[in-house]
């Protein structure tokens, strides 16, 4: 696959209704490998599980995992100016140098597994429209960030994890949930980076107030209206690991709710990804329990930026290690019974 | 701390008995700059109290974590001429050469994190008595293993796991539980590497026969009459680890079987240690919950040879790296609020 840019929502559909599938052949030969490894059957655990499943995307059953890729993208909301986040939204910009300079969280992470990172700022300067006056994005301005998305991920990488900041992006991802999900805006609206009891009150109404006026419920429009061009720019990187056959390790509360408007635009988009993390953000654990969505880590992790997506590539990584690195029973001369 | 040889139980509920504590000034040091870190307050959960924690024991308040050190004992046990597991005791000697070749998890795990990793096999052909007719060792032979344990570890390290492998070590870890958290067999016996029906009833049968020819309930003396020489070695590690102030994190069932020696030697004497994970064997979870220790992970692993616990050291790099790598508010021009 190419780089591409979408022109229109359509065009981005049209690549969700024609998603590669894992190889069976690859899962079949990796579950009889499996069975083979100088350990009791199941003996470790959910690792077996990942692995095979590494192992069907990559289509190979004995795959590595040495490239893993970090994208960060960041982006403005307009909805700031209603007050709903603990931080001024000048903090997105200088989180992005503080990125660029090595210096946050998740550069940290993606040094201690060996990924690479590319951080994608998209227009800092022009925020999305407040969704409370009307939809947050025009539909080019939608294409043009899942194309961005699209266009970040490298080919060459072997795992792929996507990550975001931007001051307000909770109140986005929160309208998404209850557009996508339905429910209360109560139910999927938190805290975000800290904010007190009368902001999450305010954050609550402007959600109630965002779904009033955006009322189209098709996953894709709701990206459009209620979304952010990294929330957008997320679901591209996503779809694109997809047709890439490159599995995915979503982050928290933010990259699921990008995640979760290609589930809703198409049934098993996310065959190819795992969650990364459960955060503490309290409307995370739902999302994922509604998308069927195990987490590998329960840290009590809230930062966003990939993190607790870059902390499970550990995960994955001691999962591929094993399946590809030991010994059958036979190679060892271990009796098996 | 210089390697030992303890002649007798004495020796080593004296080293018990004065233990350090941590630095309570590299922790209020590692605290503050904590709250100083580009993120918001308590964004990265349980990693900012992995770090702080971390630490207080390294006396650092901005520590490194770079030099790994996995130590497995094996060890064979008496007992399994009862019938108790799944796979014959030649298992744990071709195992110890599966480990020396490279071809065990536990290998692909140290490799994957960077790790050291040190192999002793401890008298393999030399097994425990069996338990249900005597103690398992007379009072030397605990001396011994102890002392294996407490040399094996490497004071340069700056993070100890300890594994181990011994057919029938899960009897024997059933049987330390029943002795010291009280209750039936019932409760502490699971099904290991993987006995049916038939075998995990007689597994408890023995460890109730176990119970009632042992019946000295002194922490160390359970040790002794119910342990095994790997159990045993895996005490005398993590006390050394206390010493040099290295921490700890522990692996599944048998490991934390053999640090509960230690708790109910002497209280406090695991406040170095993290749980790694929790086993999907049956009594993990409870043995952690009486000890106070919330596990690092969940993903269903009951392999042994510290695998749960190498899986975890991932998760305190990435603590340690976030902690020590950041950038603060001031140094990346970053708005606090």
């Amino acid at each position: 696959m190419t780089d591409r840019t979408f022109a229109s929502l359509e065009e981005f559909r049209a690549v969700l209704s024609s998603l590669p599938v894992p190889d069976e052949n690859a899962i079949s030969a990796a579950k009889s490998r499996n069975a083979k490894l100088t350990k009791p059957p199941a003996a470790l655990g959910r690792l077996e599980d990942l692995a095979i499943w590494y192992a069907g995307w990559r289509g190979n059953p004995r795959p590595l995992l040495e490239r893993p890729q970090i994208v960060i993208f960041a982006g403005n909301h307009g909805v700031t100016a209603r007050g709903v986040s603990a931080f001024p939204a000048e903090v997105t910009v200088q989180m992005v140098t503080n990125f660029e300079a090595g210096g946050a969280a998740i550069n940290q992470l993606a040094k201690t597994f060996g990924a690479r990172m590319d951080v994608h700022a998209i227009e800092l300067d022009r925020p999305t429209a407040d969704f409370t006056q009307g939809p947050a994005m025009n539909e080019a301005e939608v294409a043009s960030a899942l194309s961005i998305g699209w266009n970040a991920v490298d080919p060459d990488s072997d795992l792929l994890v996507t990550g975001e900041m931007g001051i307000g992006n909770t109140t986005a991802a929160s309208a998404i949930s209850t557009a996508l999900f339905g429910g209360s805006p109560l139910d999927w609206t938190g805290r975000g980076t800290g904010v007190n009891d009368h902001g999450l009150k305010l954050k609550t109404q402007v959600v109630a107030e965002a779904l009033e006026m955006n009322r189209d419920r098709d996953a894709l429009r709701v990206l459009q209206t209620l979304g952010g061009r990294e929330i957008a720019a997320m679901a591209g990187a996503i779809a694109r690991a997809r047709v890439e056959r490159l599995p995915v390790i979503l982050d928290g509360f933010i990259c699921t709710s990008a995640a979760a408007t290609l589930a809703f635009a198409q049934a098993g988009a996310l065959d190819h990804c795992v969650a990364g993390h459960v955060s503490s953000e309290g409307a995370h654990a739902s999302m994922l329990s509604r998308l069927g969505l195990s987490p590998l880590l329960d840290l009590g992790m809230r930062l966003g930026e990939g993190s607790g997506g870059a902390l499970a590539i550990g995960v994955m990584k001691g999962a591929v290690a094993c399946h590809s690195g030991m010994a059958t029973f036979a190679e060892a001369g271990v009796s098996e019974d």
